[in-house]
């Protein structure tokens, strides 16, 4: 299967919409570089190869109609959602969430017993979906934090390959994390865009976490 | 401490409210009742004695600030907030969920991983909180079964005695549960004045399923 990416950048459900110039070069070598690493670390991800510069090959698998996130510091739609997570604050353990895809009800938060009860997932697979969840946070975490950045959270999908193993799907890459620069706390993802940021803003953080990540200039 | 229950009535998160006679009366002598029936049981609970007909002399607990649901047969929110699950569905096994008490949020949904991260609860009072909530639900359903009622779903709330015992607080009556005739699928509980029937309707189910469940009329 070939996955292409754009240049379109979202937010708010799909509300808000607009185009980054070269932002689809920027996620596909992001993606490929981090789904390289989750795979070197026996994490099996959907990632066969990246083709040109925003078409990567990758495994044929079933979605699980579900994002998965991780958070290590609180933020976003937790600190929304709940009254007692304030931004910023540091959790005491990683924190796994799953949420069902679809917009039209804003992407309600489903429980372990939902997850089983509705049929998405057997127990065995819920289980499964925390322990790689957990594995892709402590590998990413560390590989971040390298390079300066703390991972604040992130959001994997997972899929079924065809001997219904399950591996990561979909992409990883800053429109699918928050990373903060460990010494300022600066936003180095798409939350500059969803609080209103200006495009050549949005732009050049695109850029600049393409050099942190990828340890060379985008050109 | 003493519980005086209420005539009043109210749904949509206290935006309808209106008064049905002798409602607390009602309530009052079913939950005693109930709370009875889970003390024999081995259930822990506050109850202690009902004083007069809408007063209730209970345990002090410091309340858990959450509504533990359970469910037998899909019905109300968890149909509105998830496209898999049809009204009137029994569920393969009962479904245990928390919503913090918070009217201003609508009562969120909380994972297991939310009640622990949050402070809300330890991991092992959360497993002993769903032990209890599946206990109530067997002995409860088979009461209402015997009484030729449907036990659809229900909600509790706990809290910890002065020696950190978990104990079932607050109510437990036709408020806090969805029971529907065996054989007619009838409604005997508060979704008729959910749904908008006429006071005295509602006040007639009342006295109805008070009937049903203690056996002797309500004078």
């Amino acid at each position: 299967v070939l996955l292409r990416f754009k240049d379109s950048i979202t937010a708010l459900d799909g509300e808000k919409h607009d185009v980054i110039h070269r932002k689809a070069e920027v996620n596909a070598a992001v993606s490929a570089e981090l789904f390289k690493m989750l795979e070197q670390e026996k994490i099996p991800t959907h990632f066969l190869r990246l083709k040109e510069a925003t078409l990567m090959q990758v495994r044929r698998l079933r979605m699980i109609p579900v994002e998965v996130v991780c958070r290590n510091i609180a933020a976003g739609k937790l600190v929304k959602s709940y009254p007692f997570f304030k931004h910023g604050e540091k959790l005491k353990t990683p924190l796994v969430e799953f949420f069902l895809k679809d917009d039209k009800r804003h992407d309600p938060l489903l429980s372990e017993e939902h997850m089983i009860a509705s049929g998405l997932a057997s127990k065995e697979e819920v289980k499964k979906l925390k322990m790689i969840t957990l594995k892709v946070n402590s590998v990413l975490r560390k590989f971040m934090l390298k390079r300066g950045l703390l991972l604040v959270d992130f959001k994997i999908e997972v899929g079924r390959d065809h001997r219904g193993t399950l591996r990561v799907g979909d992409e990883l890459n800053i429109d699918s994390m928050r990373i903060w620069d460990k010494k300022t706390g600066e936003v180095k993802d798409k939350d500059i865009y969803r609080k209103g940021g200006r495009l050549d803003e949005v732009a050049r953080t695109y850029y600049q976490s393409y050099k942190l990540i990828l340890g060379r200039d985008f050109k």
